[in-house]
């Protein structure tokens, strides 16, 4: 085992995560703070780069080699600009060339944040030794990244495997992205509780959330349940297309909204029944993600190891494409 | 240029050919037989070793290395079956182990004919220089295959790209695959036609078919050309969500409803603008397909040709991924 590392860091529209990563997927040196989500696009950077000073003054910084960046999205890889979403102050921000005048001639290496999250749970998590798989976060939004042939598949630009926004309803109500039906739409927390809300579900004092409709559920009431079965039943479809498109035996769910366990997952595996239906897809499972919140960070940190041919860091060490192994 | 050849066979529901395939995309001892579709596998098993001893018999067999075969699907390339849905005495039906035993040791590949179309589309058509596309056949039924980074994507059963059945209503008329609302559903043929006659469009004599409907639309008939609408926004659902699930940049359609032209195209391309909204996927395109009938022939030939390092024969020589060359 080498004893290099790779600085990565976690990019959402909440909070600014850092870390040293090992060769084992071991966490030294870890940071937060807080996005700030609505400033502009100078000072968010300046929260990144206090971020990276941490890193930079700890201990271990001689080790690091490489950095590895997990940005919301979307990103565009092929020129080193971030345009999240949730931060409008950063548009075809130029995230790798700030980055890089921090940390010096170092390899930088940016991913959007579902295809760091597919890199951490097959190199530590849900789909270790699966060669293809889909990887998603359900949450206030939907996202996920994609592994195809043993290797992460982040596509020319860094954004490959972006469930959220594939229609599955294309006559369906209007999504924020400008299309209408899209998984997001259907199946993100504050989807699944506006409709139970919409349906007659009225919340207790905790509010309208998706936890709260799945404890509902839980308890019995109908229409939080059909809430979560909508919500199970346009991420099957978006599932199932995947698996249909390019062959992914394994779908795997993180998030808020996976935290409802059966009262999503259950619905959900039914459901995939009925919408993967060709032979090659018909063995498609689905199971919760296993790596939490670091995720983002051992992702990144995954995907820059690869970029730059690092031994160990998981798909980096050279996963056996077309096959299954180790479990 | 080597002089080495390629055996290629391309299985249908209606015909079985089989050709030989230079290094350049040439076809040599063309040959084809009606499929006995509705026959015992043994029965159609013979009209395809039947192809196969014409081409043995050819002069310029002795400098045949590899065989390459697309076959319509399912198939499962991982063991060397097919089960097309159109060949109902085929299910599970060892089609290489059969080829095998009359080819002697060469090496046999087995493909989906859409990932052979995509193939060829690649080598020598409307996606040359593409390191990212799908191609697709909208015909009596709806098929397609995926070049990614710029290589053919098989997945492991060969059968990715299957962009007819993914569900873009998922609520919608359900589909003979068993699922609901499948691009196939909505944008085939056969789908094309029923809608217009549903909708009080009255067929010539020619008969309700695509064609007629086409040639209806461009006449100024309302009915069929919202026949078209529908088509082409079903699959410009399912065109956007394969290009935000792997980041294609372009779309290549063929097959008989392709050949409506504008009727189909002009709203396809309208519709793509409203449902591939991520900056990621804004500059999709979608154009005709260039290869005609001959395509499964020559992209059968080129998965053999690289499935055996062979040099020449187009993806085989080395596209460089990740960009998009020679336009």
């Amino acid at each position: 085992m080498s004893d290099e590392l790779v600085a990565a860091l976690d990019i959402g529209g909440t909070k600014i995560a850092g870390a040293l990563v090992d060769g084992t997927g071991a966490l030294a040196a870890q940071t937060r703070r807080p996005t700030p989500a609505r400033a502009a696009g100078s000072t968010v950077m300046a929260a990144v780069l206090a971020v990276l000073d941490e890193l930079i003054a700890s201990r271990q910084w001689p080790r690091v080699v490489a950095l590895g960046i997990g940005s919301a999205g979307p990103v565009d890889a092929s020129v080193g600009t971030v345009s999240p979403v949730n931060i409008p102050g950063w548009r075809d921000f130029p995230l790798i060339d700030q980055a890089r005048q921090a940390v010096g001639a170092m390899p930088v290496t940016l991913v959007g944040d579902g295809v760091a999250m597919a890199a951490a749970e097959h190199w530590q998590g849900a789909a270790r030794g699966c060669a293809n798989a889909l990887c998603m976060v359900v949450s206030t939004g939907v996202g996920g990244g994609l592994i195809l042939g043993g290797l992460p598949h982040p596509g020319p630009t860094g954004n490959a495997g972006h469930i959220g926004h594939i229609s599955v309803d294309l006559d369906g109500d209007p999504c924020p992205c400008g299309s209408r039906g899209c998984v997001e739409r259907i199946a993100s927390g504050p989807n699944i509780a506006l409709r139970a809300v919409a349906h007659g579900w009225r919340a207790g004092p905790e509010g309208a959330n998706a936890a709260s409709v799945a404890a509902a559920a839980r308890a019995g009431d109908r229409i939080a349940r059909a809430s979560y079965e909508r919500a199970a039943q346009a991420l099957a479809a978006g599932i199932a297309a995947t698996a249909t498109l390019v062959e992914v035996e394994l779908a795997v769910i993180g998030g808020g909204v996976a935290g409802a366990g059966e009262v999503l997952f259950a619905p959900l595996r039914r459901a995939l029944r009925e919408y993967a239906r060709l032979s090659f897809v018909q063995e498609l499972d689905v199971v919760p993600a296993q790596m939490g919140t670091d995720a983002g960070l051992v992702g990144a940190a995954a995907a820059a190891a690869r970029a730059n041919g690092l031994t160990g860091f998981g798909a980096a060490a050279g996963s056996r494409p077309g096959q299954r192994v180790g479990q």
